[in-house]
């Protein structure tokens, strides 16, 4: 059993891990990005350098590729590709490939935060207020709905990039003038929480939840955290889930404010702090090659996550020479 | 030969070298940090959580692990602790603990960067107009000296923590006019580049120089370097070096502008990036066990590093539960 993985990046723990729970029923990790210096490509069983995803030539590249290595599923660790293959799955599995990606809609709706958004508001799921129009965003300041600072980002992307924190309306009209595409929202200052899931791909159930506090933030990256258990996380995360109907792995952030929790982001995909998941027993691969040997897993039992509370988890910088 | 090392943090590739080298010559490193979720303090082969640095008794607590540990040196990973090792230095050597850290107005000189600048500009070494003075700014401004983007960034600090980038009067007024102890500069879109070099505990003179261009900057980290080696960049390494005094392990940042190279920062420490120079064999702690033993290192010849150019060198996560 192969699994090819796009767009590898610095994502070498996890590959790591896929490289591990392959070899032992006799399967093989194959990594591909278009950059030579990514240094998860290095950890994989065979790696292979591809053109760019906005590359015409990159999904028959791909497709060549799963023939090539006899490959029974592929999947992308960024969100820009999971549109991608989210378009050209049934392609792939006409010749047998499995993509491991949700449907179009889903992805493309995860993928920009102002239809994330509308999304969870019409399901009644607390989200951040998100706005695309600067009348909307002065009218309900001006009656107080929300107030400053503010943020503007990029409606497209992850993390804090391109993000700016303005004080005032003055602020506010320059850098909106000046970006496009951008969505504005208050600025929450307040815990971040997240929670790993795996939907299974055969009964579309959920099988795992692993919720994590996020202490020290440093430019959107998680430094460290600490491993809790939350009813009310597992609620409201069940219902995301149940209204938007992901598969596979997906990682849902949340501010925790006075009114409660709320979503700040929704990626259908291994999240970058996955392993913190993984090294607590939340084997998703193992679950994925379940699934691809078509036994399905079991239903995650509400409240009964079986890992250990309190738990601190730490990052570190890892340097090598290619 | 014991060595205790001082504010450890994620930095975990450099308490492994230390333990490796250490461990060749029947040492060990002592590793010591405030905070027990501090990946690094498990790589060494003892380590102790000690009070914060602004604890009162924080120094007095480090003398104490010195002879608890039979300490031969110390050193600190942290810019703010630089200034505190190196005003308590005599006190540690007269207990025969030997401080490896530049004079005190060296540190401090370093850690102050409207200070780097003034020094720098005083000694004819090309480095970036600074400004703490918002008349002057304005005045050059009008002048054309220089001219917008500008930043805003905190006087003492590191890497791009607390750095605003203003396009206009206003911006600069609004920013200025909320952060105190904040320099100005012109914002400065180029190649960096950084130096990594040995200044000899006991003759003085640089013994190691390694030079990198910086890739993929993703907030004030580097992703990507490309070895390289250039006599210019060595050259104004030199002048820095001689006139600052500064000793031991020194990291110095540079931009590449139009008009050649201009040092941005001066570190007076291992740089967060040196286990790119341990790997391309800079052993930076062979050459401190040498000067403990009394052994001077050999000088530099300069242009004539031994490394290899065009190595390329990247930094990926990793992740542990603790």
């Amino acid at each position: 059993m192969n699994v090819l993985i796009c767009s590898v990046g610095r994502r070498v723990q996890l590959i790591d891990y896929f490289k591990e729970e392959l070899n032992k029923v006799g399967g093989k990790v194959i990594a591909v990005d278009c950059d030579p210096t990514a240094p998860a490509l290095y950890h994989a069983d065979l790696f292979e350098i591809v053109p760019r995803i906005d590359n015409p030539e990159y999904i028959s590249y791909i497709k060549n590729l799963c023939r090539k290595y006899n490959i029974n599923a592929l999947l992308t660790l960024i969100d820009p590709e999971l549109t991608l293959l989210a378009s050209f799955k049934e392609e792939f599995e006409k010749e047998g490939f499995l993509v491991i990606v949700s449907e179009k809609k889903v992805v493309d709706l995860c993928y920009d935060k102002y239809l994330t958004f509308k999304f969870l508001k019409e399901n009644n799921i607390p989200t951040v207020p998100t706005y695309i129009d600067i009348d909307m965003v002065i009218q309900d300041l001006n009656e107080g709905t929300i107030k400053f600072p503010l943020i503007i980002k990029p409606r497209n992307g992850s993390g804090s990039v391109g993000l700016h924190k303005v004080a005032n309306l003055n602020d506010l009209q320059i850098f909106w003038q000046e970006n496009h595409d951008y969505i504005i929202q208050p600025f929450i200052e307040s815990n971040e929480f997240c929670v790993e899931s795996y939907i299974d791909l055969l009964t579309k159930e959920t099988t795992n939840l692993f919720c994590k506090r996020k202490i020290n933030m440093r430019a959107g990256e998680t430094d460290k955290s600490i491993v809790i258990k939350d009813s009310v996380l597992n609620d409201i995360t069940y219902e995301v889930i149940h209204a938007l109907k992901p598969i596979g792995p997906v990682d849902i952030d949340y501010f925790k404010t006075k009114d409660g929790y709320i979503i700040s982001e929704i990626n259908p995909r291994f999240g970058g702090g996955y392993p913190y998941a993984y090294e607590m027993g939340q084997n998703f691969i193992k679950s994925i090659i379940n699934n691809l040997k078509g036994i399905p897993n079991t239903p995650y039992e509400k409240y009964l996550g079986e890992y250990e509370e309190g738990k601190t988890m730490v990052r570190y910088d890892h340097f090598i020479v290619l």
